[in-house]
């Protein structure tokens, strides 16, 4: 049988009865009704199968059974988490055993002397963060959708977020690992010390490898202690070049913001309609900048001066925490306005090095332009990572048509400008002609050979990366 | 011809014109005699054999020249920095090409937009450290070695240093690499960007891979803005429990110092031999902090009332810079100042979860009393990665046995606490039986895959690790 097509009738079958051995039936859902729900994450443009099962476990011991069938009868396995990722990497392929692991969500222990959480892969992200905020810790990764995607979605697919100009993503909080592998077996990868060089690094491979070598059933998270309260100044620039020469003289000045984000004016707008917030929409692009610092008002004037020396109209420092928390607020709606503009959006992914991103972000422009689309830029700007949003109307083909090719163009642009495909989102299956495009044949080759390793069977989430 | 076996001449003689046809004959050493003296790093108790033949080569065309070679004739290659390694990692073995990179030493690129520093591996830590300097820029990791260690070799082990507990070990500072794979083709992995998730991290797989999977040629470090000076207090503590209960305080208690370090009353007494420092004998554990905050004197007020807590008899804050630059060096000097109690040290490398320090901290007394040994304990206390230091006379193999067996014990105990092996100095011979008791049949298993996907001859760095 081939993996891409539907598993006929008696397979699935066999295959339920199988995994009724060593699960509970309310953890195994066959009705197709019911696990067509769990065929897509949050990509547009993604292909996705009719599962065969979906499978909900709450032990390791459970999951290892899932692995364990899955192998002797060669069916392959897509793991879930909240499926809000945006790459294609969560969705199922045909007659699949779809592994859920929502219902794994124990926080396991909160250490603030070792300053680690261990935890099962279907906590939710906003639940950590909230529960080691109890103990005056601090779990940096914050992904647009914290407030329901999980550590383990997180894991898979390396996520970033709002405050990694200053605290870094997803693989840097990621300590040790408990992981599945295809065959069933349980692997300890890393460490809950601090430090540790006992081997490869295999936590660091499973980071975003999206679900393709192993099933992360417990993660050893590193936290820090909580900063203070963010403060936020929002400054408009006439050109969006102007505001990203401000984001180079930033950084280049040594700050340490805790955000550096920027919003172009189709986005502003965006934001505006949706929520009615009263941005300034005669403005080309407004940076947002945030400091959790001892003293963030001197740190914003100091900033301010800079974005004023880079030709900034106006620079307006929030007077308190609910202020910046307005601005924060704003930014985090511009994906879901930009999707209220034409009912679609690609959410591109490109992060050049910062020195180029004036480029890119008037590349973008240019793009637009030719393919007549609105795409609207949203940008964790101190990272050089944009998220350039051809918005489109999915029904009009021949605009879709021309939504792909500028979301296309978009990473050619990025690669030119010596950056990657994906800053933080991934490859699934949106990207993986990309990929190659990325790391060249040598680079396809060797991590073909680190997956063939893990999974000989190719029975993980086949057809993602590659 | 087994890997282990010297070269008969006539294969010694193949080798040298095969490698001669791509390199120049200064490049390519064979004289016995300058060859031996490339035999060793600085670990005690590790076989190493006798090189075949040192190659020096300058470009990355030279490297592949090197490896071709190598996959052709089936001989071992042993990669090279400095050779400041404290596991053997670095070891020759008969008949093998050592590849000492120690001239491709360029400094590439520093761009403080970007902040990244592009380098080849040869490049000393503290030739990049000052040169990121004159622009403004910190290069975090501080191996003890720094002023003669590489960044390939600080890449190789995955070196840390005093200012970990801050800011991080080397893994966290590579970005991309450029790797000759052990069949002569090149691979970039990574990226020069802020973020990239194209892919299975395969840069973080080098690194602390002691060269057994391919050979760095080129490294995108990031790099950080130079924080203010440090300034570092001093605490004197009855009891080495007392000063481990001050850390957990320190550290529970949300405070980030850029050092926190320990050293026993044996060190401090060597340093004083050693060096006349003058620091405080009569005390049983010492306890280095130091900050590089805006305000360090009041970060080190706080952590001073905290030492007190914790039953400190003295809290001693240096005045000035120069005065924690003296503590500093008292710290920096405890190596080889053990070293000088009996000759000969072996330094074990054992990190446990901080909460247990004390517990690791107790046990290694005990088991210096058992052995009559003089172990003196330093240790990055703020990251629970201790240097329990073994000093012995070589020259007495009763006395070296007694080392050998505390050495282990101390490892033995370090994984009873839920700690690993080695917290920054890597496994390489010293330490290659004591992995697989820290990650199982399960995780040497798929280590080893790894080790076949990459190497499939075995020539890296055969007999490291494994």
């Amino acid at each position: 049988m081939s993996r891409t097509e539907a598993a006929p009738a008696q397979a699935r079958g066999d295959l339920t009865e199988r995994l009724l051995a060593g699960l509970p039936a309310e953890a195994v859902l066959t009705d197709p009704d019911v696990t067509a729900s769990y065929a897509h994450d949050m990509a547009s443009f993604c292909p996705a199968g009719a599962p065969a099962a979906v499978v909900l476990p709450r032990t390791v011991e459970q999951v290892q059974h899932v692995m364990r069938t899955a192998t002797e009868l060669r069916v392959p396995v897509v793991p879930q988490g909240a499926r809000t990722g945006l790459s294609g990497a969560a969705n199922a392929s045909d007659g699949c055993i779809v592994l859920s692991l929502t219902r794994m969500d124990r926080i396991l222990e909160i250490s603030p002397v070792d300053r680690v959480a261990v935890v099962e892969p279907g906590v939710v992200n906003a639940a950590l963060s909230r529960a080691v905020g109890e103990h005056g810790l601090f779990y940096p990764p914050d992904p647009s959708s914290w407030e329901m995607c999980t550590i383990g979605g997180n894991i898979g697919t390396a996520s970033g977020g709002l405050c990694c100009v200053k605290y870094g993503v997803t693989a840097e909080y990621v300590l040790g690992l408990d992981v599945v592998l295809a065959d069933g077996r349980l692997m300890s990868t890393g460490r809950r010390t601090a430090k540790g060089v006992a081997g490869y690094d295999l936590t660091r491979l499973f980071v975003g490898s999206e679900g393709s070598l192993g099933i992360v059933v417990r993660a050893v998270l590193a936290l820090r202690p909580q900063p203070p309260r963010q403060l936020a100044l929002a400054a408009e620039f006439a050109s969006a070049a102007a505001a990203c020469d401000a984001v180079c003289a930033i950084m280049a000045g040594g700050h340490v913001p805790a955000l550096l984000e920027l919003m172009d004016r189709t986005t502003v707008k965006a934001v505006n309609d949706l929520a009615h917030m009263g941005l300034p929409e005669t403005t080309e692009a407004l940076l947002l900048a945030a400091f959790d610092t001892p003293d963030p008002a001197a740190d914003l004037a100091a900033v301010g001066a800079l974005c004023e020396a880079a030709g900034a109209t106006q620079v307006v420092p929030a007077e308190d925490a609910a202020e910046s928390e307005l601005l924060l607020q704003a930014r985090r709606l511009s994906l879901p306005a930009l999707e209220a503009v034409r009912g679609v959006t690609m959410i591109d992914d490109v992060c050049v090095p910062r020195s180029r991103l004036a480029d890119l972000v008037e590349g973008v422009a240019r793009i637009a332009d030719r393919h007549r689309l609105t795409i609207g830029v949203v940008a964790h700007a101190g990272d050089g990572n944009t998220h350039p949003t051809v918005c489109f109307d999915a029904g009009d083909p021949e605009e879709s048509r021309r939504a792909r090719a500028s979301f296309d163009e978009i990473m050619a642009l990025g690669l030119e400008l010596g950056g990657t495909i994906t800053g933080e989102h991934g490859v699934g299956v949106l990207k993986k002609e990309w990929l190659a495009r990325e790391i060249g044949p040598v680079g396809i080759e060797m991590q073909r050979a680190v997956k063939q390793a893990f999974d000989p069977l190719g029975i993980l989430n086949p057809g993602k990366l590659f």
